[in-house]
């Protein structure tokens, strides 16, 4: 294509004068588009035109009068970029570090002879979600985003596949970007991609959780293999890369479409999704039920301090997770969204601990003083940019809650999830992207996904749009990572033999038998004390 | 009040024009304040407006000839406090995450069979005393702050409570901002909440350490809900927040007033004299002395590497902690606070453990490695802008050696400190802040507190005022706490039913009877090893 | 002397009108230095002045009109400058935080008996480094760097030592900044020595893992006292400070000099060779090979899940690292350099764990993923800035398989490496550098070293040159770590009475003889599992 954006790998032509902005608007005044014959005879549209053809003018002929001025907007545009840049890579760089977070959590919450196991698939997930990412998923989940606005407005990543319903463009798929080469090869591309590929890995660690202490690893690899190149990709271009959901709004006055700020559906939910589709076809831990299905074992974490090391690294991250994507640090907001944050966090571990201490098991549990944070910090994510100190409040209460219930269900129903990750990403993740529906308080959001005026949900007068188009988005989900995980399944089942290990290993412990050596030793463990043989089988 | 400063939420309208600044200073001049009728007899100010005015109609003037210089001004201004937020926010970030070094630290340094319980204090503090500083900590703290300087200027915090002696205020309590919620819902008053909230739980956490491994968890509880709401924000209102040892310079003329950059008695003395008084009146626990007070039995660390992985990420939070307290990343004297924070860590750890190598146990011992590097950390803390990279160093090492020193004090009068909290955050903090009225410099600090000229102490040439008014920060640091931790300690007392677990728990671990579930499962432990049972109680 | 750059302490100077710099040039025009008599008489020469002359005028003229565009153009240098420092600083924690990887790393991989040891060697060495570089190390190191550019342009440190063949002048080392008094007293020189120190002190940890298990904690420490001081400076100013490996390009053509983005050769083949030499010198941990030099007994690594949060951290750390090396968050290839960094790393852990499990020992080793992450981390530090994604991916997994093979190498010539620093480390950092020679794809690194045009390697048509000078780099880090290490051994092993513990605190475990307590107390541990006694001594 003649005029395709050219990409800028070292990122020298990237910040210039029309990146120059403020609260008071754009320093440049760019020429209006000419009118078309027949927009010649709309009368509104000639004034507008006029107006704006006038203020061209204007500035242009003040241009001329300052040249230094317009000289020095060059490098007051570049210093807003790069302070966007600086934002956007370091906030990425916290999100990365949450792999090390979900790393100690799952295997702080299993057992210590497979602790080796739990912690090298959290690890290897890492390099293997993010090369297939590289290889084909950011193309297919950003390919057709259009201009990457507060990093300099690099319009290359411009190609989304779909189909016309009428006049309206239904996203479905970007393809542009793949390898990173071509289109590619440009700075804000690459920030862009770092951003997002640690989102990604984010949910591919998920469900390391809820198959945890007796998933093969190698159908854990085949499942990593497709994590990031199609499994994550495709519901996430429908959220964040101009794909259906993010246009329900523009295309069918859905509210502002589905509004997912940081990733309580677009990357928690997706995860705690196939969670709960692994962990329940690869089945529960051997000796924790009977074979009329009671809970005759409970089995404790191995680690409470991992596990707690664990949830602050995560509680650390998610700092970068929820202010940063802004993906911009010139847009002031990221200050709410840190405390509405850090205050979801709080209620939502709070609640939690004196939920389980009052009402459950009259004792403060330590591993669910751990997933009430997290719950809270899942259902903020999607709300945190809309929401008011309360509102986060509020609302990370309430995740704190439904997470304990939500575990005891689950153990309720035989699906066992070693860590809770069901209930934490998946279930809160569907909580906290309804709750935007109800506490954005119109503050924040003019424009978003095209719709004009800010993000308002049912309890601050916005009635029920916004929240109808949070429920389809969650219910997409639902519906789209369901089939996707029972295919990937079935795939890991066929190349790998199976996706579970044979019970004498799961008994021994997965260390040694599939990892070569333990994962702790020179210590005593207790191996029989985790696992009674209780001549229960699946 | 008709004209209370508008909060600005979403952050749009933060940062313009008059944030434009630079070496050379203000880009807009401001219109003079007219003269009273008073004031036009005096010569001195008549010439002082004159000047003034002539400049503003200069600058009036000039503007219009450049409309385009000064459109693009707001872009400046909002570009630089854009730098400022993201360079409080990512610092808070990092002060933040030292809330996982002070759990790693404090379980490290205790038993493993209290593994879980001293974790779970640590864990849920940070929730516990953050809600309380949402609720009133804050607005307590900082109510009556006036302009936030560095973030755009927003003067809603304008409403501090206290009483005049003849025409100078004395400030005790702010009133604003609860809930975060009317004057406090805006994006700079958010920023500055997010960074003083991480504070607060810094000292919050402090006292979980001294009063180790024999707190009823619900005791705590109590503690916890005490800290954020009113323990902490007293003594910080009147330094930090505008209150009577912020203004002791301007007032009295005594020095700058109790200068203390980023919290030696702020944050580190007020959590070490809670642990004091919590580690006294608690009492040592079973089976380090005898009956005739003698130790008889050392309690050993029972990790080490968890210790020292908790000492790492309090140093690497610490650049957060100080640098951070600029709220300016647009003051570059942070390079300088950096590395001062940096070299005061290295000789306090070398200082400490040499002491012990060579004076005390002969050998090198790595707890105390630890806590001479918190130790020097801790003192750097209130000096770290105002002296050189030799005054950092030498204080760090005297501060090594004082904890070494300090602990065996402590241990000696039989105020059993488990991790060395009052030594390393309680003198060393009192430590740090008498220091810098010693070693500040000269070459910082200029107008500090209202009072013209740098910050300088004795061996810089500028007399004993600074030290003296770092003294009565302390003198008054360390009466208050003491007075709130006794009502503290005794309403947790009488609502908790004690502070103290039973000796039954205490010699079993307070693991599982206070939290359910051991710290550690499937790991085989040796607790007779940790507590022999010696025949003494308390 | 009389015209010395003035040091700036509290940062207020710095940053003005001449730092307003964009993709479109500088804004300020500067006049240009007067011909000589000479000069004069060149045509060429009269005319290139003649132009900038009449530019300057122009600017000047220009300047007189737009006094407000002037004034503003120095807050938009000091947005600019300031923007560098925030992202110097920021990234500088982040290599900080290293520390605590390597900790973890080496302690995970090590015995649980030497736990305590380890980890202290790896705690101590933050300090007692840092030190060093402080009383002298920056000084020999960057004393003669000349102007900080991207942080102001200080140029106070400007004293290199070296001679001269014919014109050519061949820095040998530094010679300003000493206990950064003085000259050193700037905040931009301070935002240097940060950066660095923690640079200099991730050498200094990596020969910790080389000799773990067996060296005298007293021959460390003076191993310490000299890595910060001399040992790492020299090459260094070679490199980054001046010296002649950068100038190989302008002095005598050979590409650009010896390139090393953020330190393959400088930081990691340094603390290789050193690891290499103390190795080799101490010998192996008794019991792992026979008397005929056969590997009786591997010697697993204790903690898996130590040793992979430590991979994590310094995973996440080498984000400071690597995009961190630009000083300037304004220089937009940051993002770039990130994400090659994060590719290297994602297929060096790929490609080891699936050469060890398809080819070696047919498992998915854990401690072979953690060291395959780090050998694409290391490999990718010298060329990340000047390579293509796919580029970064290949280089990468070759590092992964390198590092494999030379872990079983050096096991097989009986070179005991407990941790494989010098595979990771050494090995991989002379073919980091190699490959950026074979790599370089010319879209980066214009003008670097002196020399115009930008780097380009073997693959991207830029010839063997650019792979002669990292040839050379590598050679010279080699010799020459090798004789320092072994005058600083045997000067250790004078002082220390060896620098080996003796045989029967090695079979104890060194944590209770050398350092007082047990790294892990209350847990039972197995050590004659450990080590069994196989009758073998060195």
């Amino acid at each position: 294509m003649a005029d395709e954006p050219k990409p800028d790998p070292a990122g020298i032509a990237t910040g210039l004068s029309v990146d120059a902005q403020s609260p008071s608007g754009t320093f440049v005044t760019s020429a209006p588009a000419e009118l078309s014959a027949d927009d010649q005879k709309d009368p509104d549209k000639v004034k507008a035109y006029t107006d704006a053809k006038k203020a061209f003018d204007e500035y242009t002929a003040q241009a001329k009068l300052e040249p230094l001025a317009v000289k020095l907007s060059d490098s007051v545009g570049h210093n807003r970029v790069s302070i966007n840049f600086v934002w956007t890579l370091i906030t990425g760089f916290l999100v990365m570090f949450m792999q090390a977070g979900f790393a100690l959590v799952e295997t702080g919450l299993c057992r210590a002879k497979n602790a080796g196991h739990t912690m090298s698939m959290n690890f290897m997930i890492y390099p293997l979600g993010m090369l297939g990412f590289y290889l084909c998923g950011f193309a297919f989940m950003f390919g057709g985003l259009g201009p990457i606005g507060t990093m300099g407005g690099y319009a290359g990543l411009n190609k989304e596949l779909g189909f016309h319903i009428g006049d309206k463009f239904i996203g479905l798929l970007g393809w542009k970007g793949f390898l990173l080469q071509g289109a590619g090869y440009d700075s804000a591309a690459f920030a862009l991609f770092l951003f997002q590929m640690v989102f990604m890995d984010t949910t591919a660690t998920i469900p390391t959780g809820g198959a945890a202490e007796r998933w093969k690893f190698s159908a854990f690899m085949i499942y990593g293999a497709c994590i990031g190149t199609i499994m994550y990709p495709l519901f996430g271009n429908w959220v964040w890369g101009g794909g259906w959901l993010a246009t329900l709004g523009s295309n069918f006055g859905i509210g502002h479409g589905h509004v997912d700020f940081a990733g309580s559906s677009v990357v928690h939910m997706q995860g705690g999704v196939i969670a709960l589709i692994f962990a329940w076809l690869i089945g529960p831990r051997y000796g924790k039920y009977n074979k009329e299905g009671k809970i005759v074992h409970p089995i404790v974490p191995h680690s409470i301090p991992m596990a707690m090391l664990g949830t602050f690294i995560l509680a650390f991250g998610w700092f970068g997770f929820n202010p940063g994507s802004t993906l911009a640090g010139t847009d002031l907001r990221i200050a709410v969204v840190a405390v509405n944050t850090m205050l979801a966090s709080a209620t939502g571990a709070l609640a939690a601990t004196l939920w389980m201490w009052w009402v459950r098991t009259k004792k403060p549990d330590p591993s669910m003083m751990c997933n009430g944070m997290l719950a809270g910090l899942v259902a903020i994510t999607a709300p945190c940019a809309f929401v008011s100190a309360g509102g986060a409040s509020i609302l990370g209460a309430v995740a704190g809650i439904i997470v304990v219930e939500s575990v005891f269900f689950f153990d309720k129903i035989g699906i066992d999830d070693p860590v809770g990750a069901i209930s934490v990403h998946g279930v809160n993740g569907a909580w906290g992207c309804l709750s935007l529906g109800l506490f954005a308080d119109g503050t924040y959001g003019e424009g978003w996904n095209g719709v004009s005026g800010t993000v308002r949900g049912l309890f601050y007068g916005g009635g029920m749009n916004q929240f109808w188009a949070e429920l389809i988005g969650v219910s997409a989900c639902f519906v789209t990572l369901t089939i996707l995980s029972l295919i990937v399944y079935y795939i890991a089942e066929v190349l790998a033999g199976g996706n579970r290990v044979s019970l004498d290993v799961e008994i021994e412990g997965l260390d040694v038998p599939e990892m070569g050596i333990p994962g702790y030793s020179g210590m005593m463990l207790d191996k029989d004390a985790e696992t009674p043989h209780v001549g229960q089988r699946h």
